[in-house]
């Protein structure tokens, strides 16, 4: 079959690859429908994520059909159109017991990371009763493979960590698909005031037709005393972090305020300041988390009930066979506009 | 009267000063019995805490009888026996109606701050209210003199920001009386594990009394390691930091479990260094707080009780004439054992 | 002034009444600009209310301008345009620490019903610091009307009470004002499905248009099938009483789901049966509430946000002079239609 | 294998079965060590249980030796020591992802109901991974049997449920031991006041050694009276239900203060009357529930912690050959003095 393979940093090719085969009782082997790629697996061919190594297919994302299930597996049969999500969770340890899915002591962030992905025909995805999704009759696929990732991950990152109430003020730092995911997504609460933040005046257009309150190019060099402006001096009750870099961390250290909580959803590379010489005395919460995906049953329900489309997040698609075309254009986002690709296996 | 007055860094003297007068309608004049000295007290003698100019009478904690209320007084009259709440809260304003008392828009930590305190015979408090709480026949008021202050702050800050829970393992970094106050109120909720870490092996042997599990002196270099033994290689639920160095708030980062908490009680003078590189996936909170004394009528009702005494944290008495000699064995606590100090007015 | 008054069962006018005067420091005198006549009021009327006696001025809802204040008022001055609040609040006592204003030791629901209330041209408001709301410039001093009492009532005692949020599936059984203000308040929190059940036709079809998913008419004698219907046999996670009869209750007992809530608005006269030989081991949750009217400051943000617009429940308009029309319009709201009437002052 | 057969109201006897045998591969077998008779044993003796058909051996409690697993089982094999939970769970199904295994699609209580149970030499648990729970080494497996059900279901029906918190005040009404499992694990939270209430003085003394605060024989008839007496005429934060008949449901009513919660535990066989005329306004919750056994992690962290001691609610022992002597004096419980009989397989 074909499928995307890392080589090493800078080194990516499409190649022919074995059908993969069951492994263990629990695996599901899935054809894959519609994958896409995520700002992970460009990091990764930096050579920033040491658990993925060369050789391996990447991609944690997609839509399929179940093609054959091990022994043990109950919940689907070979045809089943499913969800596949990010994360893989074995349903018994202590840490699945507790929801949280993303620390599970056999899953995890292993798809496209620690074994094969989903930019192919086929992936094996282990733990298949617990990290597939049943996908409803009439849906939009293509659609849903917003929610193998980006969308719970802005929804239970941002959003839930963030506490984004009715009436509440949010900013949200950064533009990218995850942190329009997390715009979209916040809107579950009806907060008064969604700030957004960046760098790209055309990311910040967007996010107004997304249903962002205000919009702040950080060129500027105000944005601190504009989201005070905005906020009757007090800074937001929460502040989305959605870069992963110190700066745009330590913006939300500014902008929050007393009683406020930073959402941290940035995959950071290196410390940052804590101001607390500040902060101690201000009441605020600052949370960070990898996805649990925990959430991915309750957003199908509100995509099958129309309040949210994250549809809107695709602005490219592409066949498998051009994949290479695929990373580049999202990987050159501020030219292309690209958002989230969608590849068709 | 008599009363203890801050003459800028370094400088305090023991000096007779005017009775004070009722200025507003929510005031009332307290005539004090016990007061106490808080290791702020000594951070403002040391010149760090700027709101508090030369001329100003220090203390925040005490209890006392009402000498006088102002006309729009109507919880509290002349004699009332009542507890003085080291934060001021008006009731009205849109922190106070959240429970954020420390933010109240004309209040919060004003005693012996902004306004004179009660380090002297009788003291103002504003908005009475709100901010004395009328102590129960045959309590033992010494000992209540701990809930003004060091109670509340272990209990908010460290307790219930740190989602202390049955079963669960907690580490409080600092085992002065902050910490000791997070060590006993921590109990109202059992968890498994309290892990107490210090320098002062005497400390540590107080903690044991106090309900410890595990004391840790920091000086071993082996903290973490040993951490993570007592908590099977995770580390701990809740990390309190009790201190207010980066050091110490950095060792709670070390020693935070997936999915914990770190709960800041410490007043820190510098930034921190924040290791989001390697905390952003770990599904961590992070909060800090000025105590709000929200919970000071559920402390009184756990005092009334007997499921705490918290006179157990007080090792010297002083009569108000002899407060010099009661900050020099306050402020010599490694060699005093002094932990919490009362003055008798 | 002219005041509609209570004179026992079946009996009310609008008669000439002395301006009232401030009594306690805490009071001011609103000018009333426009009020209503809420459900309760005919209740009264009925001789349902033992507390209403003979010589009261009705209404406990309304917008207006402050006159005078007493004394201890220090948030409003006479000019402030201000929201009054359906429960006097006093702010201090253990109930209103709690945000329980409801049950306020000298306050809760007393206006028009222990004292003189708001059908008039002015109103005393005991606690006003904290029981009155400042309306923001240019807000629709109209739509706030609904601030007062029935939009907080519908969110508290039904939407949060009842755990509405993003994906879950809620019915509410009544599509009276309160019954359509839940339904409104609802929807800041994105269900999946809402669900309206009600006898009148009429009623069924403006649900619609206020964003109902799906609305039964319970005359059909089929509600609890096509509830399972609609939720794939399960029941609703929240069901909403809003009518307060035995059997509008019973139907909640029967159509919430595993796991679910049931959350009463209704004023019962009567006791129900609460079939626990089979709830017991349903896991459910029945919450009652008095609204405590806590939430009017974020309800105030989502009306200012346009989150929301309560002015789509105002169906009829009447100056003070004619507010005997405006109760007979509002008693037969079957024939006429009506939800809320605006009365002038 | 010798085994106690339910056959019909009023029937049993110690029979010869055969050896289960594995079926799901999700299976154990596991080799009884202890086990205990439930109230709910008795329950189904007297025909009150209508899915557990004669036939059927009895009992879902225990603890015991892993004998064989089926294909898919991966946390346990054969050797192992094992707390076998009352309620089966999937770990895969809606509830069981949400935490409500009580009602698993395929599990919930199951064991000695629908399919045989533990008070027999083996027994088969379907869903192994993750309806049993691994004994610690060095645990005192006896003690261990009380989480089975009785712990478990006394605090997540009852203290949970009931928010039990500091300084609160708690009634529980019935001293039978999910009454006392109810009074062992609410001292978790370390509430001001434990009132038990109870017709049987014996139990009421047990009451007290167990750490009630407060017992009341309400044979008295001054129940109501006695418990405002306690409470400051307000009544009580929590009331529990721990009996399962109206009375006492409806004393729960009369005597939980606003703002309180009712938590219901007990197994009733016919309807209530719920005073929602006077209720409606009283903001209080009522919660059932059939035990989750989501907390039994938990629990073991607290009886390793010796933060609990279930164990003294041990009262007999007996070994399985005297079961039917077992039956009787658990039955004679008044008499006896019995609250929880081991006996040895």
């Amino acid at each position: 079959m074909k499928a995307l393979v890392y080589h090493g940093p800078g080194l990516k090719a499409l190649e022919d690859r074995p059908k993969p085969e069951l492994r263990e009782a629990g695996d599901a082997i899935v054809k894959l429908v519609k994958t896409t790629i995520c700002g992970t697996d460009l990091h990764i061919l930096k050579g920033d994520v040491p658990t993925c190594t060369p050789g391996r297919i990447l991609g944690h994302e997609g839509v399929g059909i179940v093609d054959s299930v091990g022994a043990s597996v109950t919940t689907f049969e070979p045809g089943d159109h499913v969800l596949i999500s990010c994360i893989s969770s074995c349903g018994k340890c202590e840490y699945c017991r507790r929801g949280m899915y993303s620390h599970c002591a056999t899953g995890g962030w292993i798809l496209g990371n620690q074994i094969d992905g989903t930019q192919a025909e086929y992936v094996r995805t282990p733990h298949a009763d617990t990290s597939l999704y049943r996908i409803p009759a009439g849906a939009d696929e293509e659609t849903l493979v917003m929610l193998s990732d980006i969308l719970p991950t802005g929804f239970e990152c941002g959003v839930l960590n963030g506490k984004v109430a009715p009436g509440s003020t949010v900013a949200i730092v950064g533009c990218g698909p995850i942190g329009l995911a997390a715009l979209l997504t916040a809107q579950f609460y009806s907060p008064a005031e969604l700030i957004m933040i960046d760098l790209d005046d055309k990311r910040l257009d967007i996010a107004r037709t997304f249903g962002a309150t205000h919009t702040i190019n950080s060129a500027s060099g105000r944005v601190i005393d504009k989201v005070k402006e905005l906020t009757g001096g007090k800074g937001v009750d929460t502040a989305v972090e959605a870069v992963g870099v110190p700066a745009t961390f330590e913006l939300c250290e500014d902008i929050v305020a007393p009683g406020g909580t930073i959402a941290n959803i940035g995959v950071h590379g290196s410390k940052v300041d804590l101001h607390l010489e500040r902060l101690w005395s201000q009441n605020i919460s600052i949370t960070t988390r990898l996805v649990d995906t925990v959430t991915t049953p309750m957003l199908l329900k509100t995509v099958q009930s129309r309040k949210i489309n994250p549809g809107q997040l695709i602005t490219h698609r592409f066949p498998l066979d051009r994949i290479l075309d695929a990373y580049d254009t999202f990987s050159r986002a501020t030219d292309t506009g690209a958002l989230k690709v969608i590849i068709t296996a």
